[in-house]
């Protein structure tokens, strides 16, 4: 470890924070959930299976999927309050600041009953579903009002947490490929270790408060461009090209710039995100679909090519999600919270498995301050 | 470090997760806030000049601070949508909950501009003040609607936030003693190095997000028992007793139950925590001025001494933080709020430290889980 273990690279980069069972990053295909490769789980599962996985460890079988499903569809309705809470916050605001909002305001409404004396908590695997089906209800409700002004309904018969946010956000049922494609992205996007933002949820855990507290934290995290506002910046950078030509002419100003260029490289991936190559080829797949008439994925590649010629620099998981969101018509605004809807399972798995095993997080500083000053009174300031 | 270093201890304990010029913690007489001692600063000052300090690096000359107390006063007011928020949210909420949303409510309606490019943060400071002037308006404003179905006035004549918050509280301006207490309960509860809340928030503004999301988290965390939320949990296990004898008896029993005892011991103080005789002298005196029918002074020491005798642990700053507001007539829900009130000072000192030389905090994590494990399709599972 060295010089990280001694916190002199900063930022705790190779530190080992704490012990768990959830995830790997570099081995196999360089990212397993439990033990299960990317791959497969994004080749062959949908995303409930996965979050089923992450929640309750093990892969659910036809019967406990149905169930589970069953389950999330039952927790997609909006308490009366809430709706209320959402009208009242601006068209202007940022869809993250309303995600983390919702969650807070849910926490207040169906406060979670957990008795820190005893360790228990009863409540945890039910308000991780609840989250899982709530979070694109919070998001489509909020949206329509403040832009046609109509309260939507949250009935749905789309079965998947992708397929109904579309249906939602859109207001018809989407297509086969895009319910796919929201399945692949979200299992792409559903747990990484001790990222940021699952890290904060961790924290907050640690001190024993309660689920809402710590997603609300994690949504907070999320929100920042160094994390999951990379995928929204992304997409800022693709639509400023017209041309591959002018993406390489672009990129090539930025870098001489020094300008920062996000949806690349990564704090744990050296060489390339395992990732990437997936969520890539769902872009171009979803780019034939739309016939990609502005060719944003021949711009996304030239972009690529020049950050890996002049920086050996790789695409991230954030930066092809751009294009592939981008290609199902859904706002850029909205690229982070729909990382939200995905990463709730990997945020609570973390919870659970913090309270199973749990001690307060607590680091210390080196200080750098001044030395024991003498107080000065203030009529002599 | 050794073993802290590898994280082999767990919690980050002893681990430097960063620098910081804010706060020492064991040197002087045990706590420094940027060089100066916290005996001279709770002896000798405002919270508001404490504030100062914290936010501005310097103790303020007497014109600085009457101009900050004047900017404190003029962020009282709740923007007409909080206010309906907060009457959306339920009676019998968690006070921490209440703030939580509360923060995260005027972070989409006061929206902070940022520059994340250009590392531009113009509105740190006035988002600061914002927040230490506002929070006691959004707990008692929640509070006398649901009690009382009266919507208070946020306007008061005084010129502190320990005094606002009595007066808005109580409905009556406070006497003179009172509104020292606060002065110096806040003083004491204002920063603390990197604890888990204010680390929290460092873990949050190092994605870029902003400072909202920062301080929401931050509440969050602070709402768990093993950290704010113990003075609340100090509160509940004296007002078990009726008699100092009833006290010993009882503790007696529970460290033989093995029970938690909450407001003893410390993450980094080993011996003592220095606060702890600040906040006893003056829980002492407001006893003495309410007239302590009760005897919670003499309950309160009669639990000290059995905690040293039996465990060697020592109160933390939370055990007698707990009678002197219950003298004051503060509901014991509110404690862990009265923190908020203090702390945000030393979250948001966080905050611009961070940021004035960012880097993303992403530990890792010891992995124990299944190693590559083969897919099982859903029809064979």
């Amino acid at each position: 470890m060295g010089e990280a273990a001694k916190g002199k690279v900063g930022g705790l980069a190779g530190v080992v924070a704490g012990k768990s069972a959830i995830c790997t990053v570099g081995t196999g295909h360089g990212l397993n959930y439990r033990g299960y490769d990317i791959y497969d789980l994004a080749r062959e599962c949908e995303f409930e299976e996965v979050a089923y996985l992450l929640l309750r460890d093990e892969l659910p079988n036809k019967s406990q999927l149905a169930e589970f499903k069953q389950e999330l569809k039952a927790a997609r309705a909006l308490p009366k309050e809430l709706k209320e809470a959402l009208k009242l916050l601006p068209k202007n605001a940022h869809p993250m600041d309303i995600m983390r909002t919702g969650c807070s305001v849910l926490g207040c409404l169906e406060q979670e009953n957990l008795d820190v004396l005893k360790m228990q908590f009863p409540d945890q695997q039910k308000i991780a579903v609840r989250l899982l089906g709530i979070f694109p209800s919070i998001l489509t409700f909020w949206h329509h009002y403040h832009h046609s002004g109509k309260e939507i309904s949250t009935d749905s018969t789309q079965d998947s947490i992708g397929g109904y946010f579309l249906e939602l956000l859109h207001q018809t049922p989407p297509k086969d490929l895009w319910v796919k494609a929201m399945h692949v992205s979200l299992i792409l996007y559903a747990e990484h270790e001790f990222n940021a933002s699952t890290f904060t949820s961790r924290v907050i855990t640690a001190t024993m408060s309660d689920v809402y507290s710590a997603i609300t934290g994690a949504i907070g995290a999320l929100r920042g461009p160094l994390h999951g506002g990379a995928n929204e910046a992304a997409m800022d950078l693709i639509a400023e090209f017209k041309t591959p030509q002018e993406a390489i002419d672009g990129i090539h100003k930025k870098l001489s710039n020094k300008d920062k260029i996000m949806g690349f490289g990564h704090r744990v991936y050296v060489t390339a995100d395992p990732r990437n190559v997936v969520i890539k080829e769902w872009s171009r797949k979803l780019s034939d679909d739309v016939k990609d008439t502005k060719g944003l994925y021949p711009i996304s590649e030239a972009i690529e090519k020049v950050m890996w010629d002049e920086k050996k620099l790789f695409p991230n998981l954030d930066f092809y999600s751009a294009s592939a969101y981008h290609f199902m018509g859904i706002p850029t605004s909205y690229f982070t919270p729909i990382f939200i809807f995905s990463r709730t399972a990997g945020w609570i798995a973390h919870v659970f498995e913090q309270r199973a095993n749990n001690k307060l997080i607590r680091p210390s500083s080196e200080y750098i301050g001044p030395e024991n000053r003498e107080f000065v009174p203030m009529d002599k300031r």
